[in-house]
């Protein structure tokens, strides 16, 4: 697919998604998008567990009950590890959402959906819950978690505010 | 360009760059596709200001003294807001830099070539300075600037650990 139709045809899916198996050279694709993503100094601080056991997928969505969780062929868990690699700044936030959006893309040029889940992990303990199911180490963060299936339902664009509110040439305007 | 083309050939650059201008058509189509990223809630905290006077080129070249910068045709300038838009939690980090890939993926397919400098604009004040030239409200913060022109060096990919060392299914391996 061309790199502009997806970037275009990128949408967050919060539908069901079909039956069909996904295959792991795919899995393995999409998530090698991740790992071409650019990260701060070169540091590579985010890592991944792609599930696609069925009894772990379940695991995951008895925790997470959620349409897209529980109806997922394939969770994509994206784990973030925390350390200054310049200036005592760590880039874990910025590294783990390049690789997000590498693989967003991907699996959009691939004709899968996903959606971003984030802040759910935040609350309830549901990032923890995940990490010691997936026997990630107590220093790293599940910080993302990417369903990816077939969709079984449109795919629709969220409305978006057009370019004249959001970029200008040479001076910032104030529209406030 | 195919999107997984651009994945693979995207790479941070800090060579310099040819005379050639930047259209405004490519700076808008580039700016575009980082407007059409995900965004937490879809609040689009990401602003941008594409600086391609030469005049303001130079005066963020002599906050900012490095090569890129200063062969830059252009510099887009990326700006988050941060503020809660979910259970108290800013996603403002992850929009922009959601936002950035995308931006660097639709540089690549057309061609051009850009480094992502974040750290070291919080050092020295250089965002506050920056900030204040473009006119960037007090209320926002400069978090990423990306040098934007045709290379006149070799694009070259920095080395990156393999799948095996940063993905694995169903479990995850502690390699330490």
């Amino acid at each position: 697919m061309d790199l502009f139709t997806a970037i275009e045809q990128r949408h967050c899916y919060r539908g069901g998604f079909t039956p069909d198996l996904i295959p792991r050279d795919h899995l393995r694709q999409i998530v090698q998008a991740g790992l071409q993503a650019p990260s701060g100094c070169n540091a590579q601080t985010t890592t991944f567990v792609i599930v696609d056991d069925p009894a772990r997928l379940a695991e995951i969505a008895a925790i997470l009950d959620r349409k897209p969780v529980r109806e997922a062929r394939a969770l994509i868990v994206c784990i973030a590890e925390h350390r200054p690699v310049y200036n005592g700044l760590s880039f874990a936030v910025e590294d783990c959402a390049a690789a997000v959006e590498n693989i967003l893309l991907a699996l959009t040029g691939l004709g899968y959906a996903s959606v971003w889940l984030d802040g759910v992990l935040r609350v309830n303990d549901h990032a923890r819950k995940i990490r010691k199911i997936l026997g990630v180490p107590e220093t790293r963060e599940v910080r993302i978690l990417l369903p990816v299936g077939r969709p079984s339902e449109p795919v629709t664009a969220r409305e978006k505010l057009p370019f004249e509110k959001r970029a200008w040439f040479n001076q910032y305007e104030n529209l406030t």
